[in-house]
């Protein structure tokens, strides 16, 4: 069984796992105040040339997000978000656990569009009535989104631009950033990012740790004591120190963009699989996720050696399906696949 | 430098991590629907003499009191603690982030004792007026507690029985379960705390496992579709099989027990030493953390060669300072501790 | 100046504020269990015909809906309403503060449509993947709708049907209820909401109360303690018989029919006014919402010696407004608006 | 029976319910924006001698106090109070509800002790570890206190003093504010409460009004948007004004001080009596509660013609009780009391 269903279904990197292993006996003290977790934000906070921003690791996407915006929001306060978002759909009601709201508007292709932003802004402060309706105080983006595609720089921008002119703060959920930074044609770099966002994330599970995320806060100003937050939250790793052996040798050598290179590698190698055997992917993505519209016949015959995620149905005949790679997905599982697109 | 300040400075048993590399290249299913969950369940259920147990892994002490209270308590519902205890005292408020409270009664050396929790109970629904107040519906306890005691067989029946009589829930935090079961003179076994706790969790974070705890729910119906709880609080482990492999580990051959005996057998040759050195223990506690009052000045000259942590002032002169063992500490850290005490 | 904002404008009926007054300096006890509030319930229970009704009285809409839904609904569960419903868009993420999400689907002027619900849950349940989504729960209703449209008994019959086979609870909020129990061509009673419901509001603050909405509850094991989270919600009137008098009042000699019949009447005539005028409703409402498109130079006129609603621009020369009538609109203020749209 | 129970057992003043009738069929906006509110703001702002405060009028003291108290904390911060708060006894677990922990100071006859307060502090922030715990942000006080005392400006003083080292914020409770305003040898003003504390609210409900409380911060800057938080905690009433009318004829020829007055001259009217009887008070509050330790006995035949209420058993012989007197406290009920004790 060769398997595409996600990019979170091996451990780490070797690497992690050997410098781990090797730190294993180590005595440190706890909730990432150790030397490791200080190296980790030292070597990031260089990459991002932001040396007030504020560092702190988590263990998963849906705990960063609900612990980040519960900590930004206030009162009647909402985040806004595309209606493909993650928050809105896939971390059973997280967000909404924190008490606030996500207002969903439409997107293309999984982005949304800085004038589509700006018209729902102007529409909800055009008079008085907003007081009596929750308040959009955040946008959250993901790079890359749910669909696999990429803000370009200028998007970016411009969706900063109405967020500053609105007062709203922008926090970017990086689950799959690596494969966003190594797509060919993205012009985002860590250091926009960091300039671009009031928070943002690096994600670590779905490229290559074990589990954790690095939570950028442009300052720590912020949110002053963000310790308690994620405290609070359930989210402070007691051995802190396993997030920063991890991210010290992900930024270690350059092995995050490596992770993401590779992953986005083989997604081009698979897509050229299954462009040669004349199914073209339905979403232009330029990353480690591919969307597909195949025959429920062949669906059902891939199944049979191969795991990967229905999409939705298209028509009765054929539905979209979702293929994944990552850093950890190998030639052979290409070229299998291949002889099963050949043979079935 | 000699440390025992807790027991989560090291990483994990190395027999765990020999695993988590065996296993690291793996491809399986997420969120804790991978074999190795499955598994470890299958071990746990069999040590707890319960098929019915509904069992789920969490990454942490904390995130696992707030998920589970947070899951059984309904509006104006409570949770008892003592004073002394963890829910009440170093989490954050995370109890109460969940929208309720945590009503504290006194405890005699971390003990909730049962007639004074019937006392309570009787004055509170005395009359009516319990209505305007936040009504008393789980009790928590920890085994070992916070001060290293332990409950007696009798006494955890007794209290249990007293839930019973006023339908509160119980509920048992085993962070520290190993060092309980380990204890000399205890009397108390999982299939006890299975047959009398509506839920209680196995913990692993600080016996020996990198991260990760074991919550047992008495069953499936007690808290029904708990997983989405879990995914809600941002408690889900994306790579859930992690906290499979280490607790299918840790119930292999009795290593889950043997951690315990080790941190207990160290922690009594800690007190001997202390004991040897005209340094009775303040509190009569046979697990794996021990509390001395030493003057200030000892104190200060340890703290040299050694860490552990400072517990509250004595009058003037000296101080109460705890020292924790675990599965890690070694012979000759206490060797150096009674080398230390002898010069100093 | 006429007012058609809204139909809480004035004070109270006339015959609730002469019982206010007889009442005034009687002594009572507190938090509803006073001999008023129990006469009121037990006259709604005989409207009702179920005298296993859980009856609350409680201050406003908001804050029913939200302690209703917030006491209902757990963990992960969601509520669903359409994208115009009340509690999604005007109440500043009251339900959200409870922790819980509002799940939008579309609607036919105003209304729910009980196939769209279906599709909607057919598809939700479908696999898995739910797990890791805010699960619905709840039906969230209002009669009438926020576009002043009503419910057919059968269509209501419809959402119920579906709700039972998917194991849903129905909520309806009645903030305007006696405006639709006395629409023409309306054939929903009282008894048929109590017979189809889990939970409904008979509102009263905008039909002749000073304030005060009559919760109605399946029955006491619906929600038990129900007393205790109107507490929490800070939704408890300390004088409860305040809610009784009024209640108790509109519940003898059918004065609460009575309002809602005064209400339509005004409306109808209201609206014969405009289509007089040459401006057909946007949407036909049989109750004391009505909505109009109007040229925006026949607005700024109007608005000179009459206040309304706006709604929403059509085009650049004309807008959609509402007009609002109620239990106190009087004959003269239709006829000066008659007076008005001749004039402008 | 003569109804000493609490002092929100009649409606309200008979100048208020003269008003309320006066002006019940007027059109208002809804919401607090109408002119009854504004000027009741302005009526009150000169009373408390500063022009920048922010005064919103809400319905109730545990929604008030819940509204104000979510609203001022964020995070892990907590409120401290003494034991016998109302916060932390009898609102059903309402601050918990909005995620946020009640610390418990003991207290001296209901009063919270400056010293004790920094000493506490003191000892919190001694080292880190505070940053795993729920950590104190704002001190609550009742003014009077729920044992009927009152805290000397000296004392208020002080407290607001540490407060400000400490950078916590000071709220007081005045739920019966006019009672202690009223005192003998209270040395306490409006003037004072609005120089030193953040926010307080003006006691309507046990003082007259038929319901509602004046919460006042300090300015505007304290809670930007405070509208939203009341809507949000469904604390909005739509007829707003009711609330106006009644804290405008409340700020009108003084009448707010003159229902304090009466109550407190009923008070020590009661006092004297039992003490005439031979039973001195076991509290010494100057304002409307008064407690007595009475032989069950007595207790008993008193109850046969009297109503208040029982406060705990003082022995196997004799209970503590507790009689509130209010604006509403007619000398005929004292005059009968009398003979009840001298009979009894």
């Amino acid at each position: 069984m060769i398997r595409f269903d996600s990019d979170y279904m091996e451990g780490a990197h070797p690497r992690i796992m050997e410098r781990l292993a090797q730190t294993n006996l180590e005595q440190t003290p706890g909730y990432g105040t150790d030397p490791y977790c200080e190296n980790a934000r030292a070597l990031i906070k260089a990459e991002l040339g932001n040396h007030f921003a504020d560092i702190h690791f988590l263990m998963g996407g849906t705990q960063t997000n609900a612990t980040l915006i519960g900590a930004l929001l206030r009162g009647s306060e909402a985040v806004i978000a595309v209606q493909s978002a993650h928050i809105g759909v896939h971390e059973a009601g997280a967000i909404e656990a924190t008490g606030h709201k996500v207002i969903t508007l439409p997107s293309e292709n999984g982005k949304l569009c800085a004038s589509a932003l700006e018209d729902y802004l102007t529409e909800f402060f055009k008079d008085d009535t907003w007081r009596h309706m929750a308040i959009p105080a955040l946008v959250y983006l993901s790079f890359p989104t749910e669909l696999g595609t990429i803000y370009t720089l200028k998007e970016l921008e411009a969706i900063a631009s109405v967020c500053k002119r609105y007062s709203l703060k922008l926090y970017i959920d990086g689950a799959r950033l690596a494969y966003g930074l190594a797509a060919k044609g993205n012009d985002v770099t860590l250091k926009d990012l960091a300039r671009l966002c009031d928070a943002f994330y690096i994600g670590g599970t779905k490229v290559g740790t074990l589990f954790g995320e690095a939570l950028v806060l442009k300052s720590r100003s912020l949110i002053p004591n963000f310790f308690s937050y994620i405290k609070r939250s359930g989210a402070m790793l007691a051995k802190g120190r396993l997030l920063g052996v991890q991210f010290e040798t992900m930024f270690t050598d350059g092995l995050y963009l490596e992770c993401g290179r590779i992953g986005v590698q083989m997604a081009m190698e698979l897509k050229a699989a299954f462009v040669a055997a004349g199914f073209a992917p339905v979403i232009d993505s330029p990353t480690n996720q591919q969307f597909f519209e195949l025959p429920n016949t062949l669906i059902d015959k891939l199944k049979e050696h191969a795991s990967f995620e229905y999409w939705g149905a298209r028509g009765k005949e054929s539905s979209t399906v979702r293929f994944v790679t990552g850093w950890a997905t190998t030639k052979e599982s290409i070229s299998e696949l291949k002889s099963l697109l050949a043979t079935a």
